[in-house]
């Protein structure tokens, strides 16, 4: 195969081109992560790069059929710790069967939630807690946390009203990560609150790897904010 | 419900009644853990204890349909720590809603495989290592351990032996704790032996829970050294 031409990328990343970067998106329900996956996918295509455009639980053929047992079923089919452990078998097939061979082959990795959504629905605002998301993620995770972690933030009334106005449109169900379909509004609102605060903290405890995207804004702004983020972390040229 | 008399109990046993005992039977392929469970299984009923006889991976419905995934498929179909995922999962289900309330109810429980299997084929003699299948295990497990581990050890040839005439006889095929099906064959000989050394490696390293038995002896030897380990370790009468 010919070696491909990255128009957009800085000297110094030309030279480790061999690999791609992985980026997730991270946040509360509504928050606009699926919305800008695509958008941010389709922009850095645009610069020549290969992309997998991937999201979670999911993203491979294990990983789906892990994914339909977390999303059927009754609310309490599954323990949250039980529900951890699906997630995190999940995680290892989609991480190692095609987010990490993607990254070797040069492809860029845009992931709709990742580990960070575990360690807040199940550890911060959930049962089983950080510290014990954290300890049984490592295994897995050690040496392939994301290059960049964007974290869209806004305030739990805005993702609120969003995903009504969705779920009213159109016959969706989203699959929640704490493995809900749908049930978004059924939580209370302290829950949200302690789901937003958690990612904040994360963000604080990662700063290096995290950007916080003010995702209160309109679509175009959002997406402009991601785009700078990434440019200038990967020193692509903003084009 | 009018109080159970148990017979078969010690004074001293008699006072704790209110829980039951978690009895589980481990080792190789062959060695006679299932026929073994069935035979404890119907003498304890025969001292009036009520009693789970019960199997992993599965257990449960849950357990039962995560099992699905893992028997399922060709051998490759899980990377080994994608595997012990789904193992943990499994058991997790099964201890809280079949063998924690069974427990809790007075009822014994006999176990076809536990935790210790992970440990051996997964971490000892498997790619994931003991320490970290021990790690993984610790929120699921802490204060839940057996209170009796019957390990069944015997030679690997006579176990191997003992594979090939049950297949041969029937068209059985038992899931192996690995994620295989009856490809007991097939693995080579220095795995087996690992497997056995691991056993015995966890019995040394946790002397108070277990009790090696020699299940190389015919059935019934092999069912009196067994009763003999359970009533002594119980106070059960040895009727
Ligand atoms: N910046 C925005 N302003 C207003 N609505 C938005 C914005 N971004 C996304 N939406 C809409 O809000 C809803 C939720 O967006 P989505 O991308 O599905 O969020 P998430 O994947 O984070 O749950 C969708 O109906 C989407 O069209
Ligand atoms: N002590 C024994 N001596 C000879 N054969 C035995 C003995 N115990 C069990 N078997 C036979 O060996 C085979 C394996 O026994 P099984 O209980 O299924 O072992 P495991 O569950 O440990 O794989 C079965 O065909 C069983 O009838
Ligand atoms: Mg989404
Ligand atoms: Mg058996």
């Amino acid at each position: 195969m010919a070696e491909r031409i990255h128009p957009g990328l800085s000297p110094a990343d030309r030279d480790s081109r061999q690999r791609g970067r992985f980026i997730t998106l991270e946040g509360g329900e509504g928050a606009g992560k699926s919305t800008q996956a695509k958008r941010l996918a389709h922009r850095l295509e645009a610069l020549g790069l290969e992309l997998l455009l991937t999201r979670e639980p999911g993203g491979t053929e294990g990983a789906e059929a892990i994914r339909e047992l977390i999303v059927h079923g009754p609310a309490d089919r599954w323990r949250p710790l039980t529900e951890l452990y699906l997630f995190l078998a999940a995680r290892d097939d989609h991480l190692e069967r095609a987010i990490l061979p993607a990254l070797k082959r040069g492809v860029w990795v845009v992931c709709d939630r990742f580990a960070d959504s575990s360690r807040v629905y199940q550890g911060y605002a959930g049962e089983v807690g950080l510290e014990t998301v954290d300890a049984l993620h490592a295994p897995l995770l050690v040496g392939h946390e994301p290059d960049l972690t964007l974290l869209l933030d806004l305030p739990v009334e805005v993702g609120m009203a969003r995903c009504s106005a969705r779920s009213s449109r159109a016959g969706q169900t989203a699959a929640l990560p704490d493995g809900s379909t749908a049930r978004f509004e059924a939580k209370d609102r302290t829950y949200h609150e302690r789901v937003r605060e958690g990612f904040l903290m994360l963000a604080a405890r990662e700063a290096a790897r995290f950007v916080v995207i003010d995702a209160a804004k309109d679509e175009e702004q959002v997406a402009e904010a991601i785009w700078r983020a990434v440019t200038s972390r990967f020193g692509l040229a903003a084009s």
